[in-house]
């Protein structure tokens, strides 16, 4: 399918103790791999090679010395450019602020610098992480096709093997659909579990989390920012710790077709079917809205995940909007502005009863994941579709960002040639335990090893 | 006491239609105040004059024809300097971003306009809206006393009679506290009331506030904003309405000590003693710790409000600290140096234990307040002390930070013939009631009907 290897970071951690290889050589593939990738795909905005190249040469020195900060100690991270950092400017994928440079990093990237990552480069956005792509970002795979949306860049630049890992944020599905698309790992962790500060993503649903090559990879990024960083104010932050050696298998699945899968593609439901086979042989139960009550009642909830978002969505943007209309509207996209006078004609009181819509889904939905090991979906509607005018539907990967659980795509399936990412949904602030049900499915179930990973 | 008389402006709504005066008019009256007595007091970062001249002349045709777009239309603001304005810098009372522009308003800011409010000029804040004051702001009462702090200038600027209200924030003791001494009415609303997008203020109990001359300037100031801005995102944000005509006498209320009686002055304590006398006269049933074992609960819950509180504002507080330490460290107050150190020798596990804290004081409180009409305790620890190097003791402000409830201040006591504020305590999101208690124990009890006000 692919004719990218997904190239993970943590994993090499012998390689870089014995002196094997070393971050420096890591980083040095991963400039001749964007020089030469990119320029088809357009993953990047900026890339900071001088800094980088520093950042893994101290990094190289630490692990030789056995001294790594941190399992990313020298990984190349690249960041979305919604999140701000100290040493590259901030264009949240908007005209209106090419070159902007806020001189300061973001807590999440303050905190990967911390823990020894390379901070890399900035990776595309749509325009202020929403729907319209201001820039030409092509998927990987098939350059017709789009990237996913909003965090483009990085899932285009982890899919086509030239980063082990990079950021992004999900309000609607911006990290699960382009790592679906784009054939990388993909998480959006429990809301508030990872610190917000420093990146424009006010959203109350809103998530940061990652894209990586691995599993391995995307809880080692998480897992350093939540230590150093925590979570939003107010929330503890991430919790808990994953050993990927442990895979733990689930005995119970839930699967789930949300709101979302009248929209999928027959490829894609052909794919999920080939799943719940491969699960149901592996020795997992797999129950759906047919079998249990409690499910259904939860499908039902969700089955209009996507306008109670996007009008939720619509309140809380209204600012910065507005202010940025102010500043110059003929910057804005036309969704942006359509986007600003919704939320112009919103009350209180309609945000009020959408956020208590919202409270009685998510309590629909804990009653009945905590009787589940994890809820099981596809990870996007189906392959990328053509075209770069738009990033595709987020039917599939809204849930997950209404419900405020953790959710995982992993690229086990395939659609028209191309990948599809398997879903799992988790219970809110229990990251760690999906991820080791998602080792299990991923290593054992679906026997790629190579997508798992370890942390040593 | 003072030299100065607070200026109301909602109460000229009925002059402001009939043309006996106009919002221009008082624009002009304002300036003059500005121009004679701001030299001594310092009150204002930056005055935006032209602005504000034809903010008031658009503000008055509207009256003029009746169509005025809220009662705050017309109304000069001042804006606590870590909120961001579109037409001036925000400085954060810090020399590291001494003429720093973002060229956007906050969501508080941007409501106000579009409530036709005249944005008149920034106000002095502490650094980082924390301890350390790095512009002289003098008491308007006594020049030789701080005026309290973080939320210094919009404080002295309302109670030196400059300004009818000014925005400011609270997270430990930044409105009621600088309200008390400088003798003007401040509230901290519930927590997550008032949008704080586009303001320097991170911190999970924090709060944007208004302070003012009269009630019923503070409540028109936050219901303005709240009409347009809503709440932090995922809150409801300020609900009900005030009828000031409408006072509403409290049937009981509990009279709390909090953590900071032991720092109360003797002149406080005698002041205190007076109000209860005067509402028990007016037939109010006064509740103390000694009589009523669930307010001892709430008392002994409160006692170390304000480790607890610093505890966890360090943990949120370490970005931007980190990154602004990497920019320049050297502008950094020794205070935000050793904010920083304490929060990077913190564990995301001893954060979630002081959450855990904070939640069980809450628990305790709601439980409590629900069988009072409201709380009562001294607004500030006396009055305002003498110097200019520190702000003051925030003991007895802490506690509404921490409880996430609506507290006001309203300046009805005195101590060493200087202003000092009665607090009240309310449920959290009821904050409508607290002001029509608040109205009444003003207005009826103390017979300073100058300090309610009117909206029509």
């Amino acid at each position: 399918m692919s004719a990218f290897k997904l190239r993970g970071y943590v994993s090499l951690a012998d390689d870089f103790r014995s002196g094997k290889t070393t971050p420096r050589a890591y980083l040095d593939d991963t400039l001749k791999l964007i020089a030469e990738r990119d320029g088809g795909i357009g993953a990047f905005v900026v890339v900071n090679k001088d800094a980088a190249a520093k950042a893994a040469d101290a990094a190289t020195a630490r692990w030789r010395a056995g001294q790594p900060l941190s399992p990313v100690d020298g990984m190349p991270v690249g960041i979305k450019d919604i999140i701000e950092t100290a040493d590259m400017p901030t264009d949240e994928g908007s005209p209106l602020f090419k070159g902007r440079h806020s001189h300061r990093d973001s807590a999440s990237v303050h905190a990967l610098r911390e823990a020894g990552a390379v901070i890399l480069g900035k990776t595309t956005t749509t325009e202020f992480a929403s729907s319209h792509p201001f820039h030409t970002t092509r998927n990987p795979h098939d350059p017709a096709r789009t990237p996913g949306g909003s965090s483009s860049g990085s899932a285009a630049a982890v899919g086509a093997g030239m980063l082990p890992a990079g950021l992004g944020t999900q309000v609607v599905g911006s990290i699960l659909r382009p790592s679906s698309f784009c054939g990388a790992v993909g998480c959006k962790p429990s809301v508030g579990a990872i610190n917000r500060l420093g990146s424009h993503d006010q959203f109350s649903q809103s998530c940061q989390g990652a894209i990586g090559a691995t599993l391995a990879d995307v809880w080692a990024v998480l897992r350093a920012i939540a230590d150093r960083a925590g979570g939003d104010p107010g929330f503890v932050g991430l919790s808990g710790n994953v050993d990927f050696a442990r895979r733990s298998k689930p005995n119970r699945l839930a699967v789930l077709q949300t709101g979302g899968w009248a929209m999928t593609t027959e490829g894609a439901r052909q794919a999920f079917e080939g799943a719940r086979g491969t699960l149901a042989k592996a020795g997992v139960e797999l129950r759906s809205r047919t079998d249990d009550p409690q499910i259904e009642a939860v499908e039902q909830a969700m089955a209009d995940a996507l306008p109670l978002t996007l009008a939720i969505n619509a309140w809380e943007g209204r600012w910065p909007l507005n202010t940025y209309a102010d500043l110059d509207a003929r910057k804005l996209s036309a969704p942006a502005l359509d986007r600003l006078k919704t939320a112009e004609a919103m009350t209180q009181r309609e945000y009020a009863e959408l956020v208590a819509r919202r409270d009685a889904v998510r309590t629909r939905y804990e009653a009945c994941a905590t009787r589940y090991d994890a809820c099981v979906t596809l990870g996007a509607c189906g392959a990328a579709p053509v075209g770069l005018g738009s990033t595709g539907p987020t039917n599939m990967n809204v849930g997950a960002s209404l419900l405020g659980c953790p959710a995982l795509t992993v690229p086990l399936l395939s659609d028209q040639g191309l990948p599809l990412g398997l879903q799992l949904l988790g219970r809110t602030n229990e990251d760690a335990a999906l991820f080791e049900t998602a080792a299990w499915v991923a290593g054992s179930a679906f026997a790629r090893d190579d997508l798992v990973g370890t942390i040593s």
